[in-house]
């Protein structure tokens, strides 16, 4: 029994430290790593990215749009010849930064808006689907369980692995509750932990209204933007030790 | 017996159109594709590496300092960490966009003020030179004919090929005579093409002194920024072919 | 018996030009300058503001979201904190660049995606308006003819000039026809002239199916992105002036 | 007997935080803000500047090469119609803001590289004194105590004021001892204080060698970026004020 734990890295820009990345990489199996567009410069991620390899973390990249001083958070209207072009150069120089680091780029996580955007969005996701097909095929997408995307991609021949997030409550549909409800966000490491493991054991979550869901996920998304971010993605990933559950990349 | 041209391309962004690329891939064995750096945005990027495969024109990433506003031609103290690092993130970049144009990049030729720099300053030769041997040792380096940088990169293990540039004059030591020089542009397509096929046949330029000064060029390289300079560019492969020297890529 | 002529000018970046600015110079009474955040470097925008305090011209600053690679021309979903200071900014940096051209600030154009998000979107139209209250609430505001714009600035205190396009079909409510549509955009030269005489003379154009609608327009927008625009905007001032019609700056 | 504290400020950018603008508003009598071009985004300049006016701190424009990814930090050679234009347009951009928040830009201090280049290189520094006399006369000029740069601006007729680093150790000659030197940088707080006490009282400093050497400066800049950095800057302002030396901006 085994799951993925993926955690966003590599954001920080020239003189602008973000997140411990190096706590993270002794916790997570992926890597989802900056490629300049949100966040991240390339002396920077490069360092991530031997990290990643020193310590046998999978490497994915974390495309967006090209808004810095919006960390890639804000809806843009790019039009699909502009999209397709822009997943491709950040793969690309992902892959080229990979490679100088002793590793390779495995999968493909948009970011942010793009991310949200693309879980419903059938022009854009499908920008991104063609992005991907046209630089490596084999690459895999991670993208929101339950979103429309996950069967889109793989109607479009991707494979997709569908990831949960720890720290988010679900509607009893198996959606994300959205940030502006009351109670979307969870604070406490222990309850955060025992629902992934649940998760990884059963398949299924407790929805906001009490009731069970069953969520589809094969990684689960931890943060680490701040010291409590970060202990809880440990306590998630002991926990999920503790029972049993290996955690390793889906890509590796 | 053949020689090179190669022109700068894809130096559009957004908006603002430069040059001709379509009229430039006409003439040109091998096109110095902007990388986003000093030029360059990923969909026009891929436009011209599509254009260029259907050509069979040779490939090669124009890598440049971080500066959009001054085109890359201002010089800039960058530590060799970030150098190094901005160098494969471009050659990795462009390497995705040529990868689904169905071409590849097989050459690395620096722009503007990183070029100029780097044909005599060791420590920032020695980045470029690391970071193309780090992402892949079996790209050319296209550089200086006569300058420093030719050996030092061969000594790295480095194929070079050195180049001339069409429209400038040269010193009586086989260097080019600076911008700020009377003279140092020269402006005649019929003597610029009689000058190149002299070079291509003898190995020799007339200097600027009437000199003859021995210049050592397997490629040449020609402008397309306006419309006189595509005729000029057009007249040196037009002489050039007329007297039996084929114009083919050195990385072909 | 007066009105308006404005054009989007200052639009070149670094070594990319765009456009005629000095040919624009001598058609219109009012120049949309560029403030850097879709186009316009500093030292460009200053060259332009300088012509246009020798002309005469006044100048308005042409704010918009910050997005060079896609011209400002794409949605972005700018929070409001953000966006009011991003307005703030892009004013200020313009009238110091136009305190030191000899000229100053009259009016506030937004440009592009922002023109016509804030021409219906609540949200952001306050954010534009609050921008410009604060900073200097007597800084006119150009707004689409007939947008729902017009009025929410005007209630807020603000100062309105409404504008019609010249190269633009109207509905038969008075509303600009979709790029997407057939027709949407004229072309011819002497069509379009007689056109804003009438819009100038009796307030009314033409509609695309033929019905006659009012449109009140203070000020024409013309555009100078092609030698056949400058022609265009060349002849509506001389059939305007032609007919008794001062083209002078509202703002003057 | 009073001396200016000045600090660093507005240094965020977006999602990514540099100091603590709260607490260093509560220790500095004047405070830089930097206007978007090596740091800062116009909504957390926004916010800085807000929180100076409450605390009755001056503003000052610290104005900087366009490099965000190397924090202003690095060499550039700027054309001198780019960096004259460059600096009016931050220090506008900041005035705009400035206005906005309830005060005013009182001064410029040049950023990083281009504060280091100034110091010494007559070009640039003449490019820096025409943009401040270009917008505003009255604006003073923070400069390097000791550089040429104090003269050149004097001469031009710009007030001067000259800055002593509270960290640095000097030479017998008055300047700042290299970064790349033992000894360059203090690190004890009390060790600090008394010798910026020693400079405000009697104009002078310990040199590196032992020798005492005059120091003609009227404000002495503290760092923020770092808890201990404001520990610092919190004690030397104690000791200060202990002795009966007021903190308070020289452009009140």
């Amino acid at each position: 029994m085994h799951i993925d734990l993926n955690s966003d890295l590599g954001e920080s820009l020239g003189a602008w430290t973000m997140g411990d990345d190096a706590a993270m990489l002794s916790i997570v199996s992926s890597a989802n790593v900056a490629c300049g567009f949100h966040a991240g410069d390339a002396a920077g991620i490069l360092k991530t990215l031997r990290a990643a390899a020193e310590r046998g973390v999978a490497v994915g990249a974390h495309v967006a749009y090209p808004d810095l001083a919006g960390f890639g958070r804000r809806n843009m209207d790019v039009a699909s010849a502009d999209l397709q072009a822009d997943v491709v150069y950040q793969i690309g120089a992902l892959q080229g930064l990979a490679k100088v680091a002793g590793t390779r780029v495995r999968y493909v996580k948009p970011h942010g808006a793009l991310y949200n955007t693309i879980a419903h969005d059938r022009r854009q996701a499908g920008d991104v689907i063609a992005a991907i097909r046209a630089i490596d095929p084999t690459l895999v997408l991670v993208a929101l369980a339950g979103a429309p995307l996950v069967a889109w991609a793989r109607e479009a021949g991707l494979t997709v692995v569908a990831e949960a997030f720890a720290d988010r409550a679900y509607t009893p549909e198996g959606t994300l509750v959205s940030r502006r409800e009351p109670g979307s966000v969870l604070h406490d490491p222990d309850a955060v932990a025992a629902r992934m493991l649940r998760l990884a054991q059963e398949g299924v979550v407790e929805a906001i209204d009490g009731s069970t869901v069953r969520v589809q996920a094969d990684s689960i998304c931890v943060h680490g933007d701040s010291p409590g971010a970060v202990a809880m993605a440990r306590q998630v990933r002991a926990v999920l030790e503790h029972a049993g559950v290996a955690v390793q990349a889906f890509a590796a």
